[in-house]
């Protein structure tokens, strides 16, 4: 009997799009998206929202160290490690009202469905609420889940700086969230993250569940640029060391390369290029800036880095500018875990649900995760692919199937014998 | 007898420079030079000084409605209009001591050497301080002097906004320079405007004045970029509507242009490129930036302009973005006048002082001026031609002699018959 109530079991879409809504609420941004910066004013009425949604679902929440929020629902065998979901709250500074969100919010409705049902499971189940996924205003991205995993020290994490000088762990403590518990250092059974696919592919083929199998590589760097001041009415352009030059010569052939590979699905970007004084009337003595390529390849993406990082010098020497790679990162080696790809496989079969298999094209707390605990991703489509867009919308109707596979595929791995 | 005593007249090197060096601790850069912008807490500790120093002097300060300062010193034939020597106060955000402030403390020093020869002259005479020559806080720059030339209008130079959206009206009044007399309206005999070279010749070949024939030609204007915001990650190439891509391939092609005509002393530069959101990990929809092109030929000139507006729509298109120039202004075909001219070379051969003709690089109050009185200029040399740079700097040996032409020359034009 409680097999079958359980295979009949389906998540209340209504209540999740209400909950979807009201969030969307919190931290308008200027076109119908959201502008909800991590430890803003915005983040924090939305984590007090969240936090008593969840204590009204009977789950007891824990902050860390680093803001992370684990919102948890008791196992018959609360000794064992919890199943996860989770994503994050947190959005872009003209972002959607989805990305992350719908993987929180998923979580918390797959507890809310599990609670009417009566359905207890083995194993602990755990909704997880990373904090500066995007890492918009704290860079870089993802880093309090890669604390949580061990790949960055909470120090590291909490000193990081956004561009007013204020420290993400000081604007954590003011908005009440430097909870106490230490980040990391517990084994987690199971991570799933449910994740709106930032892709064109599941929308365009009508296709509800993509089961990402991986993702794809990327290299990133910033580029510390140093030239001189000078007037720019006189000085010849011999004498030039105009640092925007030096930098915007770097956008321009990384672009190049990013049309070069586009055939086979490569992108390079820039983000976030800021000079100095870069004041009418004087050129400008420092630059910096963000660059990444993408390839599913990834030797692809090995050769497009390649040529990016030989592209740099000659940009710094066409400009007589210097330059300096300060930071590198690369990510997309990262592999899910084959059992609980298995799970979603076998959750959609017997949901009935059409899936496919796709590549990750952004990074997200899952990558890291995937470092300390067997985890697994779930797209569903997002209309036209479009995200980190204020436009960025969803149709609940194709969102739902998702969030029932995610829902028995948690049931089943919660469930499973000790 | 008095003839006599005149034509000896010499200026006090050391009293310049004691006034050089005590305005030079106003508002200091990073690097030993000057951030002293307009309309700002220094500037406003600058013109006390100046006032002060003025008033020491017996002259009578005026302060129009857009904070441009006239320190008066009477001619015997009061009625007439004044013979003026000015320049600015402010300073570049990474500015050097003496662009522009060696204008203004010259006329103060010339006014306090005919003070202490006890000299009297037919017309009266005005050391002009003229707001925000710089332009990089408010842009344009130049546009104080521009609208007592009726050039612009009051309205328009007041309600010039600053990147923190102060207006320069506003900030005037803050420091208490917003004065009560009308911009322009009334009749100079002549302007005459001491400037350092900001170029390399004078002090590379060791001459200490440079006339002022004409100015290079130049053209200008801001380009505004719209695109799309979108994530850095999964958007494919072709789907981008990249502002920074945008930008930065007008950056790079502009820069093209000016290597192009770099032999023939052409130049472009790309100045305050700011875009949105500019942040990690997302595309951004907007960019904007100012542009400009110089040459000493306007023909060519005008040639590299054009080659500039085909590179615009060029970018446009290969980024998949909209630009639109949305102001656009040029100088360089102001005619400084002959019989100013003529004074400056007579007082400079009664001195003994070498010169050497030249045009003029970079922007000047007096180019206004021009328009609406007759206006010269004299240089006087910059160490290796550095200028918009804290390292700016200037030999006070090669100074004084064309701080004596600019008194001869004032004093002349002063006296002649009315």
């Amino acid at each position: 009997m409680a097999k079958a109530s359980s295979s009949n079991l389906r998540i209340d879409g209504a209540r999740l799009w209400s909950s979807l809504m009201r969030s969307a609420e919190i931290g308008p941004g200027k076109a119908g998206g959201l502008c909800r910066l991590a430890a803003s004013d915005a983040d924090k009425e939305m984590r007090d929202l969240y936090r008593g949604w969840c204590e009204a679902a009977d789950l007891s929440v824990t902050v860390d160290r680093l803001g992370n929020m684990f919102a948890r629902r008791p196992g018959k065998r609360d000794d064992l490690p919890p199943v996860t979901m989770g994503s994050h709250l947190d959005t872009q500074y003209a972002g959607g009202r989805f990305d992350g969100i719908l993987g929180v919010l998923s979580g918390l409705e797959v507890v809310r469905t599990l609670n009417d049902a009566g359905i207890e499971t083995v194993r602990p189940i755990e909704v997880i609420n990373w904090t500066n996924e995007e890492g918009c205003r704290f860079a870089p991205p993802m880093a309090s889940a890669g604390a949580f995993a061990g790949v960055y020290t909470e120090g590291f994490v909490a000193t990081r700086s956004d561009d007013d000088g204020l420290l993400q762990g000081e604007e954590l403590e003011r908005i009440g969230y430097r909870g106490s518990a230490p980040v990391g250092g517990r084994r987690l059974d199971a991570y799933f993250e449910l994740h709106i696919e930032q892709g064109p592919i599941l929308d365009a083929e009508g296709i509800p569940v993509g089961i990402v199998t991986g993702g794809y590589k990327s290299f990133g760097a910033h580029v510390d640029v140093r030239g001189e001041t000078a007037h720019a009415g006189p000085t010849p352009m011999e004498k030039r060391r105009d640092a925007l030059v030096g930098a915007a010569r770097v956008v321009t052939a990384v672009n190049d390369i990013g049309w070069k590979h586009a055939d086979s699905l490569g992108k390079t970007t820039v983000t976030r290029l800021v000079a100095w004084p870069n004041k009418p009337g004087i050129i400008s003595e420092w630059a910096q800036f963000s660059l990444d390529c993408r390839h599913p390849d990834p030797d692809t993406a090995q050769e497009m880095w390649a040529e990016i990082e030989a592209a740099i010098p000659a940009a710094a020497e066409k400009a007589n500018v210097e330059m300096e790679i300060t930071t590198r990162w690369e990510f997309g080696n990262e592999r899910f875990d084959p059992d609980l790809i298995a799970l979603l496989r076998a959750a959609a079969g017997d949901l009935g649900v059409a899936t496919r298999d796709l590549l990750s094209q952004a990074g997200h707390d899952a990558y890291h995760i995937s470092k300390c605990a067997p985890t697994a991703m779930i797209f569903s489509p997002c209309i036209g692919g479009i995200t980190h867009n204020e436009a960025e919308d969803i149709d609940l109707k194709m969102t739902e199937p998702a969030v029932n596979v995610l829902m028995h595929a948690v049931l089943a791995r919660a469930n499973r014998p000790a």
